[in-house]
């Protein structure tokens, strides 16, 4: 995947195949598509090597629509509507409408709609999750890996108050190239496979839980607090910016 | 109560009365069922001698319906449901119809379902709570101690405001086995019945009370910075925690 | 163990074995001695069954030193001195020096010093500690336990991110009355021990670790929302206390 | 006691009896000597009715005795040096040799240094505290008091884990005009006392304690959140504020 | 007001002008009804001179409803339910129909309701509020003052942000017998009428405000930091506790 | 701008151009007007130049309706009123019809109504937002800007994570008397523009983003920890407050 | 004051006054200078104009000398050492000898150090202290003001308590083109000149104070929660910021 | 590298080569050796592919040269000794003596020592700070990357106020198969970073700033709600885990 190249922008201005003007004008103009109310950013597939995403909450159905419609008109990877209300997803499907609808529709998160999926990726990517009411969080991740091409195992409630059931499938975590951990009350899970596997692990905290999970704050200290080393955290119920994580790791 | 038996099983593949790849098969399936969105651990009861329990939250009515029935199926011991809200309940029940339904039902905390009931216990139990606001909490707690076989006493509104109302129930206090003491706000009376007994106390820190209760954290601080020694503190709103602190300290 | 009965000193008053005044005198004396900077409370033992303990942390060595010999000279049971700095180690050994000094003297928590055993006891406690530097907050737990005439046996570092490290001591896991686990960072260890094994777990958060351990609030917060139920927490590197709780339990 | 009055200054404008420049220069000046680091409030006495106090910390010895001595020289209340290091101390008497040092002196608080003593007051006012390491809280708090003419009653180490050490001063407390409760740890000693009596009680949370106590944190956070109602708080280890709440109360 | 007395009780017992049996059951029963879900406190009159009160939150209107029954029925003194929603006033004034509701009826502190009213006071208290947004807590303060027997003033909206608003009044505070200052926000207002007055002041804290105002810790906070001494805080939004505390000042 | 002139009020006195009593008079009632539950501010126009507002949260719409009027009979100037519900804006309007109604109405931020303009600012001031969901706060900081007299520049959607969104409006920001920058999440939007201009720069932390976001705390003190010197930072979502800031700035 | 000029280096490069090879070389070494541990930016004078600053805690002494000298070498502005401890101090004094040394050597904030100052402003700049002990900060302000050409004048001690302190300067602070307000414990101050007058004011919040003032922490929240709008809060203790928020504004 | 195979241990007992005993005590006994005070993990190179590490806090000297010594002496790998103090580097460096000392001796992260180094990886990884004073930190993660194998580019003091320091440096970044950011303060420079590149970024913050830096706390918030998606964030100061999750990355 190529790359902006400032030095070739300067080499082409000093040999006249493009103007000092234009060459500032499309350092300026060509990256972004400016909508008023947001500067989409077509630059990021080539310089992160990325879906295109769009966060629901705060924007308006319209907009989210509009900023869709423009990613796909002018991009060919993958794109994805996150943290969507139904007024969001039913705007956005009005205008764009074979986005498939994923994640958490109607729920705590909120749906997730992906348009277009990247090729195909050979790597092994494992989501584990602690607990049943983590899997609307095991979800979006999941959805933001297939996007990408990936085609994640899920391991559904496997929490350490029953090692076995994660013992069970020891050989999964064993093969996995990378390891997504979503786990909330007191994220224990995520020390528990760090310790088992030398797979990179990314661990999600999440607001599962009551009391003292805090809304998932005593995960989110505790994944940092680990005894297991070279875990990576992502923010609470962040499964979208795990899967990045990920992708980011397995480029 | 027989427990899992490592060193058994690894006899047992020796002596040819189970080949090496059953007793693995039978290592990594026995003890749990999968249903794909749960891990549902048969092995609990054995291993730890509590209820099965099924925490309601994040769960979809359908996946807590199929848990239950699946743990009543697969074993003989209580099973609990909890945090249930109605569409929670009314599943279960429609799929395991003999559940008795207690807690908090359509309230802050939501219900405790449960089916069938551990023999009984002669121990003394007795929960107190510090206002009339944290029954709901102290109900659950109660039922789960039913569930585990108890006949626990319940002294209500006996708050260190009003010092006499607690002192009238000294002796209830003093011939108890173990005490829970249910108390939000600044949860003094935990510190003032684990001065005047030795049993053992369990202290339920609640979400009653506004301002600097803090949601219940206020209350679960002051509880562990108590002055009375030795008491054990569950989370914030936990009366189902507090029982089982109870049964593993009563087996 | 005898107890204090109200009904009886009033039954006493009123067949004359006692005066009015006497009684009134008595309920209001008997029970402590007034140190003037101190309250000594000789009623404990027989109200709670436990050994008496002096904080030290606030109190001026030759506090300490008067409160130890008053202890001493007014009762039969263990009297202990906790988290003693070296001048008040000294201070107590010089009017009362038969005291054994452990805990951690010197260092982070200071000594426990402690006169006077209990009649042993049969019970099997066990500390587990996650890492070697949570072994002063075990060595005060036990110098407790030993006061209260238990032989606990220690495991030490058996954090999560090695599980194979616990599993080799199941067998000691499993066959305990009553398992204290110390664990500071994410305290993980208690959840998991907690899951594998039925009996009481008193769960002690230490201040060990570093950035987000939050000098141990991150642990108390973690195994608070623990997901295996029935775990009664104590506060930060409460060592002492955690003793004093099992012995609650095992009275 | 006299107090300013705003109409009579503009009267005696009115009538000649000042003039317009004087009126503003004594209105601006008056109430207050600017030494330049420090603008000394001879206003307060006349305005509260309270000693003047010069807080110590952040300030170099050579301002504590400035201030004390201009607070000498232009009034005839009470002065205190409160929360003083060593160096304060020294450099203060040096100046103003008469004072008294009380308090906390090398200790946590420092020292509380008093000069001059208003006429005797003869309301009860009695300081409880929890534990023999409040008290050189209740130091400070109790030289305030005594600066302020009462001669307060102390009862020290009355902490809820021995109830009947508190009962037995009931009396005490049942006829006193003001309480003030000294409490660290979960400060309950606040909600008790304040259950017992009707008479004003002013709650002062200390950073006794350790772990969950956070440092006086959770004391006022617990005493905020009392059950007993009508209880005023005051500032972590804020010996000094207490008494002048009481003084306020009693005035 | 006549006290409880402990060692008249014991006199007729020697005398036997009361049976030993007879003063255990006076002692024990006689200080509270015991409803099952409430131990109601006819005690705390006699003991602390206060209206009897019932906090709302957390009681089905039926519990309400009894309580308040109970207290009329077996006292004489004024009689408050606090915090109370639609329904639990609806109940209450449905068998005890002469109550008179304020408060906060319908809105975020929910309404207080009064039954009958102490003989007047003469004394003078001002309630002082730093917003309009503040008036609901310091209605809740009104009526309970009123339920007393005061006749509290009203200061609306006199926040330091235009401080002649207040120095307009500076003759009504400084005649009070206490203060009672309502604020949000950052609660500055509690410091500077502090430091113009010598009355006691109780500062109480609202969750009046947003960002930075966290619910009304900030307010809490800074009135406990503040730079004017001596005044009592008492918990956000606790206009009831602040009407207490005048109480217990000016008995 | 003319202002209050205390010397001028008493030389008046002295040459009888007023008497002492209508001196007083007018210093005390003439800057405000009570409207018993409100002291409306007309001074503050006069003191700071700043337009009237009325903050709508916690009083009712016909309180919101009375100040407004007040304020439009009583002055010149803009009148505000913020954070205005809809209830709040059908009453002041009905009484005050010619409002514009802007801000996030019937939104998170509610509606903020402005009446009349202060005369035309020729400064530049540019508003840029990091994300589109930061749109209603800047929608704030604009319509109050405008009420000032300014017409502010908006850059919408030019967060840190694709920097050429933001440099491609480097002249607009180079050319700026003063930039307001309003970021929710980590809010490092402040920074980067704080690094590259020297012009005043106001940080608005919004509510934006969930999770580790804190409601806003946590770009709060990520903007005060900026490693880039000399920014203002004001209250969570207080885009009225920003505009505030600038318009002191650009008096 | 020149600025880079993106749009120049582009035009250069067409018509060959520079190679593209030489315009990539400059664009990225000339802003900076690379010291290997340093990137020293000589651009920020240009781009902000401001001092030069190196922030002392964390580097070693022979770092701070080595930055300062690189500063002073390439460049004719003021430099500053900021929170600098005594070999800082030092080092830097012993290569680059006409420094003044000013702030708070020695103490909690350290010593700034300042070489050259820039030509002298005429615009009024006031600092305001509540306290003495608020000292230290506002000397690194004024410190920092002085090198950029101001001469601020400082009124120590007025807070709130005592407000005619603050009033009897009232002449200074309305004359004023800039307010620097520096206040711990509640930080009400900045409220109240806030409200006092329409200039702009920048708040700092100190960390002076105890109990409830945690660090500084109440200050920072009270200032952004204030009533008076329009201030912009710097960091903690940030007398350095504060002033440099102050050069922004008066450029 | 092999990995510990259950299957083929249980094959080995089916086939007889290995008795059932024998294969228990292997599985129980094999992977660590039991000092008494800690349980070292032979089996964590086999298990994960990481380096041996002592983590030195708590520990006594003599305890971590034992740890160091058992693990060279068992292992062929590299050995790590973390945050070690003079007296741990000492007697280790005395029994192990061919250890190479870096990090931050006698600093405020202390040493760390490494012994024997994993042979070269050719992946780049850049090690990114945006301070001098995050320079420790970022030793910490540079040594512990050099045990790995790696070699790592070190860009020190890229802090997102002068952004050009850090785009000087782009095509090292663009280059790089992991970046590890290390920041301090608001932490901003990790989303800027994350936003340039695709290649996974690991946040470390650092406890570097003061004020609202809260040791750290606002930085690791700040990496966590980042608007760039994908960054993996390890504990504060934790540049040991950061270059272990690296390592995971690229095995």
């Amino acid at each position: 995947m190529e790359r902006v190249d400032l030095a070739k922008l300067l080499e082409d201005v000093r040999t006249g195949a493009i103007s000092a003007e234009d060459a500032q004008l499309e350092l300026l103009r060509w990256p972004f598509a400016d909508l008023s109310f947001a500067r989409v950013d077509h630059h990021r597939a080539l310089r992160q090597g990325m879906p295109e995403a769009v966060y629901g909450p705060g924007k308006r159905p319209e907009q989210c629509a509009a900023i869709v419609r423009e990613l796909l008109a002018n991009g060919t990877g993958p794109v994805l509507l996150t943290r969507a209300d139904d007024a969001q997803v039913a705007a956005a499907l009005a205008t764009s409408p074979d986005g498939t609808v994923t994640g958490d529709p109607g729920g705590r998160l909120g749906a997730l709609v992906s348009w277009r999926r990247a090729s195909p990726r050979r790597e092994v990517v494992t989501v584990v999750t602690a607990g049943t009411a983590d899997l609307p969080v095991a979800a979006e991740c999941r959805a933001t890996l297939e996007a990408y091409g990936f085609e994640p195992t899920l391991l559904a409630d496997c929490g350490v108050a029953g090692l076995h059931r994660l013992l069970a499938s020891y050989d999964v975590l064993a093969s996995s190239d990378a390891i997504v951990v979503v786990a909330g009350m007191e994220g224990a899970l995520a020390s528990v496979v760090g310790g088992l596997v030398g797979a990179p692990v990314v661990a999600v905290p999440t607001s599962v839980g009551y009391g003292a999970s805090l809304e998932g704050v005593t995960a989110l200290l505790a994944m940092h607090a680990s005894c297991a080393p070279g875990i990576g955290v992502v923010g609470i119920d962040n499964g979208y910016g795990a899967a990045c994580a990920v992708a980011r790791m397995l480029r």
